[in-house]
């Protein structure tokens, strides 16, 4: 028998009869005989509400305080879900972040887990019931305050928990199927990817990828949680990520084995999976491309005329890492004939005003000439870990953007991974035409489900 | 400068609107340099909200996820008053029952305080916070898990971390201005009580004035705590309740001489205060009667031809206590010569049906003929430490009743008090006619907020 740790976001548990389902389908697993714990995200909008309602009163709330009052929403879904599981026979305790242990830092709104204690969660599955835990917060180390982990922060308690318990899979449940090897509202062929490792997925994260958050995706690697992405609408599989994909998983992953789901959930037998692209040439059989995502929360700033001498990028990013800027692609062209160089790079649109009035500031002391802003842009990303051994996968990518008249303003490549830069009303061609270069397009409709994963 | 204990009930915080106007009663007091601990309920009909959204999942939550979910309710408006504090210029800092060090036995559901660690609470006031703190709720000794206090919970936490904290009042706000000679929706000219004794206070209580929950009296008596019961819409005086009615407030309990509550909260004059019923004969002068109370929230159970041989009645109230059920009124009439008796009590009519389910069950074994269920009957209660000593207190009242064609069917009397059971349907007339028999009835009429005080 093995332990599981299974992640629901807001969406599976937004009223009394989505909590019911998901009940149903926790039953399942504790029936069978696993332990299991389970993360739980506030109901639906519940949080948006409850900022909301602080917004009434103060338009800044104080962050210890806010965390006070976001943290009741999850209390509200752990105990209502609870109450669900012990209503259809099976043994179930709710818990806070702060009774299952997960001890963070002091900083409020955006806390980061410190360490994880737990023993009460250890407790409860020895005493034979499933462990309910509120997503999203802990208890700070040194003041005892309640704390919120901040953007995706129930994913990251699910992983952490996962590795303090030493879970065998650490399960995601969200309206989508599983990670696939396109946004299937642009591409509709896209295909689910059934494993992938957990490198490839940190690109898949980092390139714009919404199912997981970034920040979970790095602690499940470095603690070695295998995640299982999938759907709370189905008993399909989903996406395996891990860094051994032909690793033996203790528990069966396919809920269509797992017997009666009756009426819980649609079972019917997984769609057809991705195609994965060979590179013909060399012979090898290393799948190259793992799948295409893309992003349009960033902006494009480029400085003009910057002194070509030593020090300038370093003066430039300094700079705008100080005023909290998270900068993405940076793109430094050849020097000129006039001995200066242009640096663009690539930011969140939410810290774009932060980091343009710094460097406007800066600009006599830079020595730059003109500071271009371009508001809203695309990024499309080939990732891939067989594109390391395998040259040539940027030119097929600029040939066919080339072909389909889509015009690059940058360029940016890791070993797994190859960014562009393209007009944001230019994006959704641009992926379907790289999707269909690599030779990823699936046969039939990609299956979507109402709303957005989170 | 004093340190206050302040308690809001659902309806002063019912929305961000409310919430802002307790904010700045409060921060008025902060800012005369008092220390400030607010016990704040959940916000409106929030716990009954929370209770729907149980029985949505299920007819019978467990106890202690049914707890877990409640306390949310405080959760939320304990963080959005402190958040309006501070927006307001007054730091305040919020608190769970948990952190404010109330500790309870593990009773889900209707908890007991067993003690009180508010080290917390006064590290904040030392800091020169105020201390907002969830009412209703702890955490248990042994098991540390949440639990809640059941009704009046709100109250008794205050009262508690009055009594633990040596505050110098405990001020229990709601949508009226105190304690009345009667309830001002039936009686029109009912009077505010200025002040109360407790031991009067706990007659009201237990005689059905709705305004205090029996418990929290009781705590406050045993712990010596003065009350002050008065309304959040005014800056007027309301109703002090304690042991010596001659004590000086360290803290002026008038909001009119505290300064500019502009805007807050109507601070006109005071409403007239109520006369004091004298007993002219004897020619003392303390005030014999305080108020008149009533109840229609009970039932009426009789036992018909009873055998008059010892230990019976112990019999029928040991297997009413049994079944969880409390016997209010109890009253047995003398042997009539077949040799049997009348016993009659009144109940809760939430205990009526298990109560009379055990006695019906056990018939034979009592040996009565007849069991009759009144479903719901009338309570009037007169109250007043000064009727210990003047005799006629009785007489007036039936002569009073008797005068308006009021049939009474039962009675029973303490030293400072005297209840009798009326017709449902004649029991406002009952406590109008009580409440001018005893010059209560004051010039003008009461102000009535809207709502009822909870």
């Amino acid at each position: 028998m093995a332990l599981v740790v299974q992640k629901f976001g807001g969406s599976s548990v937004e009223d009394a009869a989505a909590i019911k389902r998901v009940a149903a389908r926790i039953a399942l697993y504790a029936k069978a005989g696993h332990e299991v714990v389970v993360v739980v995200s506030a109901m639906g909008d519940m949080t948006d509400e409850l900022i909301d309602l602080a917004q009434e009163v103060t338009a800044q709330p104080p962050a210890r305080e806010l965390d006070m009052l976001l943290t009741a929403g999850e209390r509200i879904s752990m105990a209502v879900l609870s109450m669900a599981l012990n209503a259809n026979g099976v043994s179930a305790r709710a818990y806070t972040g702060s009774q299952a242990g997960m001890i963070t830092d002091e900083l409020h709104g955006g806390a980061h887990i410190i360490d994880v204690t737990p023993g009460r969660i250890r407790s409860a599955l020895d005493n034979g019931h499933v462990a309910i835990v509120a997503g999203f917060q802990g208890v700070s180390r040194t003041t005892k305050e309640i704390t919120t982990l901040g953007r995706g922060g129930s994913d990251t308690t699910a992983v952490a928990l996962a590795a303090a318990l030493e879970a065998d899979v650490c399960e995601i449940y969200s309206d989508v199927d599983g990670i696939f090897t396109a946004d299937p509202r642009i591409v509709s062929s896209a295909c689910r990817i059934p494993e992938i490792s957990s490198e490839e997925m940190l690109e898949m994260a980092a390139a714009g990828a919404k199912i997981l958050a970034l920040r979970c995706v790095e602690y499940a690697r470095r603690f070695e949680v295998p995640l299982h992405v999938r759907s709370s609408h189905s008993g399909r599989i989903g996406t395996v990520i891990c860094e051994d994909p032909d690793r033996d998983f203790p528990i069966d992953p396919d809920l269509t084995r797992l017997g009666a789901l009756a009426g819980a959930c649609d079972v019917s037998p997984t769609k057809e999976e991705a195609p994965v692209a060979f590179l013909t040439e060399g012979g090898h059989e290393a799948p190259m491309i793992t799948g295409i995502a893309h992003d349009r929360s960033e902006g494009m700033v480029t400085l003009v005329e910057v002194p070509d001498t030593p020090g300038k990028a370093a003066a430039i990013f300094e700079l705008v890492a100080s005023v909290g800027a998270h900068v993405d692609m940076i793109v430094q062209n050849v020097s000129t004939v006039d001995g200066t160089v242009a640096i663009s790079f690539t930011i969140p649109e939410a810290h774009a005003e932060a980091a343009t009035r710094a460097l406007e500031a800066a600009r006599s002391e830079i020595g730059y000439r003109e500071l271009r802003y371009t508001g809203q842009i695309g990024k499309v990303s080939i990732i891939g870990a067989g594109m390391k051994s395998n040259p040539g996968v940027s030119a097929t990518a600029f040939r066919a953007l080339s072909n389909a008249g889509i015009n690059i303003s940058m360029i940016s490549t890791s070993e797994i991974r190859i960014s562009v830069v393209t007009r944001v009303d230019e994006l959704d061609q641009a992926v379907r035409v790289l999707h269909t270069a690599f030779g990823l397009d699936g046969e039939g409709e990609a299956i979507i489900y109402a709303g957005t994963g989170r």
